[in-house]
């Protein structure tokens, strides 16, 4: 069988497409999950950066910071993005201010899920969106009550449905692990309903701190689970150094 | 004592059938358990392929999946469908969404077990199935209640027993496994209600990250527990390399 | 201080008895555990057939699994047990079916003990019987609710007594533990209860997987606590092949 | 400053009165803790024999099981009690069948702590005992309800200080450690009530498993914390072997 | 991309500036976390003298300690700060007592964090101060309760938004980990909301133990994760060895 | 900057002023943890005695045990403490039967804070007191139930709060780490109030088993967090033997 390569969306990481074979699928969604600090919000910009470069506008939903605070940090790591942005190739959605008020109310009731995936998919239309980043995606559906978790996770679900339904938008969700966990999510559904999963870690070889990229699922594609060793760059993003066998066997000789 | 062929259904899984001493048990129930992405849904239907191309018809219940994304998933792995579905050697059943709307409109009621398993029951005698893929089984008895466990234990053996007492079907519910944990499935249940559990998983060795197939237990065959190293390969599916053993023979020995 | 021999009750596993200078004590308990897949109903129904082959009659009490499946099944390990029943040499009872319509109806009413234990003793008394075996205990007194734990506790001293008191029967009982649990039983006294525990259990050593027996307590008996490497062959049921001890040896040593 | 010898009980124990530097503290109360079959009874009962042979007679509290069938056991183990029970040397009070009763008719009543107290005393007082066993402590005041382990904390201080002050009885209390937990006791306080702890338990090195006997506090006695290699012997009961660092040395040689 | 010097807000620990390419990023927040004795107050006070010292007022906001305390052994530790507040180049505020008592009166209700923030602003502006120190951060904002977590998430976000969003503060909050916790702080947020992280940690080294600073989290600056070994020196404050790398390489030649 | 030498409270074990530069901060609050029997007890009355002996009237508050049988146990440990009680340099006072009573009588109410403090301070002030022990903590301000943790804590910061307000009291505060635990202290806020954390266990380090402590945290102090090997010596207490270090130096060497 052949494969096209308009299937995928390059995700303008140096080394993570080769690894790939070509990108994300296109209309699918991924989950990028790490730690803080890890790289999610960095990857997210810089797959949206590298599709608008090549004329696929791109849609950001930001959650836990607001989109001006968080254009100044770009802009501090290299990127300025005020040309995209002027030209319709990226948008930069806020939709965290909403939920905070409500819960200072205590008027804590279920957002009508359609209500919020209707908002999404009518901004990615405005601009004609390719691609679509919610960073993070917990908090958009999830208050943080127990007996919300099953609500959650329907939500999620539906949202994942409704957006591949539109064919048009490949989509990263990011998902925080918090610090010494061993799950890749927060619903435990997450983890299913993507079709690839890159996960951002930290370890700690002989003393130093390396960050590691785990290619952790990439469904219907011919491409083996494997860790590389990866650096954060100013005005680049994420760049892969090399596989994390590679390193571990040169650390190792090393101190032989 | 003498042992027929006929007893075994084989997988269609180059390497498998031989260690399983011909395959699964026919009428018997299978548990294939694992954590995302570790190739759950490309062995069960690599299983009805298999199945379907040597005449026994085969029937696939999609439970987190639509099915029309799955056939458009599998397309892009490289198997087409189409042909083996038109003439009825394949039959994909979508039981999902009447859940999902349940769970939206808050109406969680017990549904009744004798319904979804006479649903189950009739779509394989429609087709003749011989091959029974539930994937995966956990949403389809539960909704995710603490106080429903028990009622999902008991819902679940009612329907293996119901299923195997029909003598017709060799099945498989696959079982997702949350990353991180060491458990075999959702209720605790499943693993001693199976004939035989495969759990497909994940190691990283040396900072290589294989894919790992666990012979976990096959009852009532002289098959004994074993670990191997296996790919996933476009077009053909789940592939047996070596055994666990040999690969870690080998690759101590390159490092010292 | 002189042992008789007629004390024990010999397991009819190649070794066992050996190591427990005899086998079981008569008229007590024991306790065989593992997880799914490891062997349990293998030696119990060893422990029957090779009692009933030597004029000892054994009761099996089926709780997990239909007894004509069971049968089947055993038949396709080799096992025809068919003359052995109709000679009353060995019965199997089954006692499933009743809880599970209970529950379904959402009837759960603390059963009465006395009931299933006189259910239990009767039948033992029809056949005669020298052997018991419960496979497994834990479904026969308790329904899975959390407050039931307390009930059941005590449920399994009264039965344990009862049976021990009739000085008849020499009893096996199994307890199935959950994958990636430390623990013995689901309650935590069946443990105490018992006489001698066996764990049969898998171990990964360099890539081999290995079948364990642990003989973990054998109470009143000169038995040190050891562990075996064990296979499970057809017709045959569970034969030790070597001392854990000289198996890691062998091992290390092929690998140095 | 000097210490008078006939403030220890020896405990009959071979090596342990050395390592003890005499034996058990008269009038204290120690903990002899562990999981199933590691031989908390067998030293219960060696340190009764010991002392009743010396002429102080003893007094052992059967809780979980009854106490014919336990000398029924004892008799197997090589140790027939018959004339110094006679001889009223040593006591065997039951203590359980009054508290199953209470838990089957559901009539889970604090129980008086004083009028169980008063019980063991007199009882202790009728054979003018010297020493004393309760194996094991928990079920005597404790029914399993979560809300009852304060109650549980207090009845054991409360009987820990009537049994100290009356100043004759040297008591073992035996505490079961469910397998898999690193906890000494289910209250958490018995540890702290005890003037020593014994942890009997079973280590597994290189595939042997051996029984390991660590002296883990003895208070006011000049006993270094420590580990030895134990076996329990027909006849005799336990006998220590050597230090558990003598072991390692010499099996780790042997290996190398 | 230049990049400003006047971005950055030195922390006067001498190597750490030089590591984090300046200090922490104007108008952010930092969170440095570890256990108790792991110097968080140190660093905390070292960054606001720092800044005193080169112009730039400084507010501590005291929450476990009153004040008067905190001076007291800042004082031993060899920092008199008598001068640099009475010429308001610092202040500290008590934030406890006010809790205190809420608590011992059972009043135990939301409290308006507005009315928080502004208190903690309105000081800041009284001395024009240009860094903030929260020390800690979680009993500020949290009473304890469970179900007051998720109201404390909220206030900590409108709290940091809120400072933030003066664009004066650069901001230290600090988090207490509970011994043994693998978690970075209180409510699983602040590691997200901050903008770097630094932990302060203690490890054993071959019997050493060692104060090893951990860069975890440096967001939008070029900052790699890294260990240091570090030592606290009266008078000085927090002074940086080495890398953990190089010491490890150093400690472990040592040994070979 | 100078410090004087009067400014600390010396301990009395030898070796440990020395690695304290000096002892505990006077007027300070420490924290002595550890599990059942690693010398919290000793630790505590060698501090007091040695305070006693120069001058320095030493209050003991006994919670879990009465004081005579302590200061029986002592004299048995060779510490006659008649002479230095009669002359009211050491003081020992019983805290624990009043709160025992409150349970048995099911009457669990909040202990009124202010009351307890004020005896406790009554008491120092008729002795005069320069040194305050509290052993163990923990019951002192907590009856056990869930509920009552947030009161506890208060309770605890009110009660350090105000005996380091008069400035009079050194202050040794011990702490029952349950065996298998890692944490320091029961509320988790015992380890932040304290000056000073001395953490007592036991290690086994080749099948040997050491006493250890390990200074966890010395505010204000020069002092570097560090673990030593110590012994337990009849009629002397606690006596350092040397640093972790050097002993797994030393035993490492012996057995290559």
């Amino acid at each position: 069988m052949t494969r096209r390569l308009d299937l995928f969306a390059p995700t303008g990481v140096p080394g993570l497409d080769e690894i790939l074979a070509g990108g994300f699928l296109r209309g699918k969604t991924y989950l990028v999950a790490g730690e803080a600090g890890c790289g999610k919000t960095i990857l997210s910009v810089q797959f949206l950066i590298h599709g608008a470069l090549q004329g696929e506008p791109g849609l950001y939903i930001a959650i836990d910071e607001p989109t001006n605070q968080l254009l100044r940090g770009l802009r501090l790591f290299g990127w300025d993005l005020g040309d995209l942005i002027s030209s319709r190739k990226l948008m930069f959605l806020d939709m965290r201010t909403h939920f905070s008020k409500i819960y200072m109310r205590e008027e804590r009731k279920h957002i009508e899920p359609r209500y919020i995936i209707e908002q999404i998919l009518n901004a990615a239309k405005r601009i004609n969106a390719k691609r679509l980043v919610i960073d993070p995606i917990a908090p958009l559906v999830y208050g943080g009550r127990e007996e919300d978790v099953l609500y959650a996770r329907e939500f999620l679900r539906e949202m994942v449905f409704a957006i591949e339904k539109t064919g048009e938008l490949t989509t990263v969700m990011t998902s925080e692990i918090p610090t010494g966990s061993s799950k890749l999510s927060r619903f435990g559904v997450e983890e299913f309903l993507a079709s690839g999963i890159i996960v951002l870690g930290i370890e700690e070889i002989y003393g130093n701190v390396e960050r590691i990229m785990y290619i952790r699922k990439a469904r219907w594609a011919p491409v083996k689970p494997s860790k590389y060793v990866f650096d954060i760059v100013s005005g680049k993003g994420i760049v892969i150094r090399e596989p994390l066998s590679e390193y571990l066997k040169r650390v190792t000789r090393a101190r032989a």
